[in-house]
């Protein structure tokens, strides 16, 4: 434990705040005026350094990635593999056109590669909490989302806060979906330990930690998947660093051993 | 929303609590005596239903899970490896003692399948904060040591606690390690919403879960890696269900797309 002097973080103890009751999120809703109303609804004073934790949805159905399925007209690949699956052919062509490479396509489960990069199941193409007749995209480009929040809140707070902008993804090898970070802003994604060993011949670790995807977990626990929690702020919890994004959480192709 | 009302937790804030200043743990340690005297030089007094996050670097010293590197012959396969590699060949001959089989060997990586069925990098073996010339495995059963802490520290506050072991582990595709469990007692482990939509048609999620994983990486953020804070409380999360174990997080290999 020699090194333990050598990177420390300050961190007391954490608080993980859900924000409850917002309305269901239509296309052009400011999300901004949603989240500052819900705060003070719950008589949440924001500080400094508060981390909010939005999942995509609602930023998605924001944004207006919302597809009716009746515009989707399906291609022979996609009609042929839900037939194939008992699946909804509108919606395995969504999922193939929300792709930029397959990663596998297996007993009814498609896992992507998304265009930012994302390895996810289905491209990160949902009906769930969607309206009916309709699927809910990932945002266009999480990051810029989550600089729009983070700009936004920051002034109608009149403090800095984080943003991390979520989505529930399975594992390999493991069971269940964890919550991870799309898009990050203002908040370290990940912390970079590396060389801040003084290891002499040992077998080194991989020592950066995800610590968006860290977060996002953290508020999934009080966020649930059936209740209307969208969001949740995480206070205590300071982390600079040079990664502040949720693209710097792909690992790059190159360096990938799974690709 | 219309199955909003099926599953409702009553979660309102959680609260992530260090215990800090443990000492550096040795084989016969007693965790359940140095816990409690953590919880009390804190003054954390500890209520029914708080998780104790515990990394698993502590219960394996303590249970003697630390092996001397001089101890070990290197096989011919293991000084092949290390040498091509540039890796301490008993380390190598370590992982290969704990892996039940190899995920992947490429580029001085070995992800292995442990005895347990954990798919991670090098079988769990580890050297950092590990004393010099040692290296730490994986405890034995996870889910053992979980449940003997779980009925110690239960016993000791007069409170039913929760436990959940953990570790960092890597993942296909993104960057950075996030903390997961490796064993758990008393606590849910992953839950279950199948069957609780009402999707018609639709394209149905899997949605199991993996709360145990989201709370030992909810828990990572105030243990930091190289801060002697070895353990955490979560407070105000209370989960049930069928899944209490870690064993319950390893997806079986006949379900699992990747193997």
């Amino acid at each position: 434990m020699s090194a333990s002097k050598k990177f420390t973080t300050a961190v007391s103890s954490i608080r993980i705040i859900p924000l409850r009751g917002l309305p269901e999120v239509v296309p052009g809703d400011k999300l901004v005026r949603l989240l500052v109303a819900a705060t003070r609804r719950q008589r949440v004073r924001v500080g400094q350094g508060d981390i909010f934790i939005i999942t995509h949805k609602i930023v998605s159905k924001a944004e207006g990635r919302i597809v009716p399925l009746d515009s989707i007209k399906p291609s022979r690949q996609a009609a042929r593999w839900a037939g194939k699956y008992n699946k909804d052919p509108r919606l395995i062509e969504l999922v193939l056109r929300e792709a930029s490479g397959i990663v596998l396509m297996k007993r009814g489960v498609i896992v992507a590669e998304t265009h930012h990069g994302f390895v996810c199941a289905n491209a990160g193409v949902d009906v769930s909490n969607s309206p009916d007749g309709t699927a809910v995209l990932l945002p266009k480009d999480p990051d810029r989302s989550a600089r729009k929040l983070h700009d936004g809140l920051t002034r109608a707070f009149g403090v800095r806060v984080g943003i991390v902008i979520s989505d529930t993804f399975g594992r390999p090898w493991r069971e269940g979906l964890v919550n991870v970070a799309l898009g990050a802003a203002g908040s370290a994604s990940l912390l970079d330990y590396r060389g801040k060993t003084d290891a002499s011949g040992k077998m080194l670790n991989a020592t950066l930690i995800a610590v968006a995807d860290e977060l996002a977990s953290a508020a999934e626990l009080v966020m649930g998947k059936f209740e209307r929690v969208p969001a949740a702020i995480v206070r205590g919890y300071a982390a600079d660093g040079a990664f502040q994004s949720g693209a710097d959480l792909i690992r790059p192709r190159e360096k990938d051993l799974f690709r």
